[in-house]
């Protein structure tokens, strides 16, 4: 079938609209038509080329929400008709990974979803008989997608694709990790390294268990009044503090964070937000995406002496099991979104909402169908 | 009173044994008469003069065991009789760390014990009027101690000094690290680099809580057959792996460990141990203490994509709660320890103890009174 997509065609080059062919879904898979999708930074990862594992040409786009069209051989989970968010991050229920209870990076599909290809190794998108590469088993920037089943998960009727596509991404990200990777528990101490999409959602994330401290780092003094919406106590500038801001912050969070968030993809930042946990016991977190080839550094004293440094990919979230959830949460107003999404366009003008990321004028920019 | 220690005049000299005074215990406070003394690395790493942070002239030693002979005003935990073990980690239950529920290190007396004084700031260690600076708040190479009531577990009376001193230090480094700080599970597969006398604890802490693969990686042969008494079922030595230690050891697990434990103290080998963990829930503990202004460093792809990275101090054992267990698991015959003690001497041949050790003969040396 013709569809509409914004098509990358090589690396640093603005996104072109056009009418490329779908194939449907095979067993296994469904169509699904998308009303919205989110612009990420993880998008502009791959389409400036900063991203050593992009292909092109290809159809980006990983936090979409629309409604099944069609259903494959085979599909018994999903239905014409159903509300969705595609999940870059399948829960299959069945692999090693997905049985151990520890983790959410489901190994289902991910060597073809790596390669830019559905699970049987083949594209179904196509410009002019030529192949499009997949990207992230979503491409949302499109008017339709092909999914495998355990690549969706199903939402509730009511909830507004135009917002809700969000969670397809960023609001899981930033809520899961404070949820399902750090498991913060109320009454503790928190620190968030930058204040952007992400940022805000462990922010909300953090508010939302009860947290006491919420503290916000950034250097852009415009995000704070956005962040105290959203459930921040204290807002920091490290341009602001004097001498190091390690210690300042260890100071004011009474000896130490409980948890800390990196929400930017610095290693130096990474290693501080480490730093500044508390003794005995603080768990530092880090979400943001670092450039290629970049290390992490610190003493293993800061590690024999009772910190803890990991990571968190999609929040730790499980798709098809927590996607809907948080989609209940913003329905039952746990959570706020509307105030991210400070943009929306047409397909025709995606190219601006790079833009507007670039100007750090945007949160959330998203294309509606 | 006098009593017979042997003092470390300075950085790098041998041991020797000298009368020295002693100050009796004042308020909180017991005199313990110690029995038996192990020999750790952590002496070495201050007698060489390696530490930093390390104080002369001191009396050493802090893997002890004794009897209380005399309890200071306001002591209500023990009494003149009780069998103990001195804790260079203290646990007074009142303090924040100890109230968090999270961590065993107890800040009670941090910073005299730091300082080599007791907690009213005082040394009671002293040769014809010269004060001795106090070690690891033990100084268990003397005939006798004074202690903080808070840093003496008391032990059922059956235990034997000569063996259950080795509990005081390394015997609860390796197999709390096991229990307390990672929470290995039963089926876990588990990789310990490094098989001196930590790793060997490690080895059987796992063997004891059900692990099922539990490799051990040393480049020295010898240790095989020591490691596999302890429940080693793997023996690796990277000398003879052919490419990279990493992917070999990611093969042997079947897609990588769930916990591999550092018990070396080498930063490269730190590395390693946190890279060879499974996907999406690896934990890696390191136990060695690395030289001083050393650094670890990774990508944070491998925490983002599920790693954890920790550490362990005293094996995250509470002293006075969790030490006199492992006391029991040991008369129980749930852990051994007698094949770790290879060698024994009086204290006037403590030297001894230090050269077996640099020759790598000995797993433990215990001195005995």
């Amino acid at each position: 079938m013709d569809i509409k997509a914004a098509v990358a065609f090589g690396a640093g080059e603005p996104l072109k609209v056009e009418t490329v062919q779908l194939e449907g879904p095979k067993a296994g898979e469904v169509l699904v038509e998308i009303k919205s999708t989110g612009v990420c930074h993880t998008d502009e990862y791959t389409r400036s080329g900063s991203d050593p594992e992009g292909l092109f040409p290809s159809v980006l786009g990983h936090e979409g929400a629309g409604v099944v069209v069609e259903v494959g051989p085979g599909v018994t989970n999903l239905a014409e008709g159903d509300h969705v968010i595609p999940l870059y991050t399948p829960e299959c229920r069945q692999c090693k990974s997905c049985l151990s209870r520890k983790t959410n990076l489901c190994t289902a599909i991910r060597s073809t979803q790596g390669q830019g290809l559905m699970p049987d190794g083949t594209s179904r998108l196509s410009l002019n008989g030529d192949p499009l590469y997949h990207y992230m088993g979503t491409s949302t920037f499109a008017s339709h997608a092909v999914l495998p089943e355990i690549a969706v998960a199903k939402i509730r009727e009511d909830a507004p694709f135009e917002k809700v596509c969000y969670i397809g991404c960023g609001v899981t990200t930033g809520i899961g990790a404070v949820i399902y990777t750090a498991g913060v528990e109320p009454g503790a101490n928190v620190v968030v390294f930058g204040l952007g999409g992400i940022g805000l959602n462990v922010v909300q994330g953090a508010r939302m268990v009860g947290a006491d401290k919420i503290i916000g780092v950034d250097l852009n003094p415009e995000r704070k009044a956005m962040a105290e919406k959203f459930g921040m106590t204290h807002f920091v500038n490290p341009n602001e503090v004097e001498g190091d801001l390690v210690p300042y912050l260890v100071d004011l969070t009474g000896g130490g964070a409980d948890y800390t968030f990196e929400c930017i993809g610095n290693v130096n930042v990474m290693r501080q937000a480490l730093e500044c946990c508390h003794r005995g016991w603080g768990v530092s977190v880090i979400i943001g995406v670092a450039g290629a080839g970049q290390e992490i550094s610190t003493r293993p004293f800061q590690l024999v002496t009772g910190r803890v440094w990991k990571g968190s990919a999609f929040g730790g979230a499980r798709g098809r099991t927590d996607v809907p959830r948080i989609v209940d949460w913003y329905m039952q107003g746990k959570i706020d979104i509307d105030p991210l999404i400070t943009h929306t366009m047409a397909l025709e003008d995606i190219n601006d909402a790079f833009e507007l990321m670039h100007k750090g004028e945007s949160i959330r920019s998203v294309v509606n169908f």
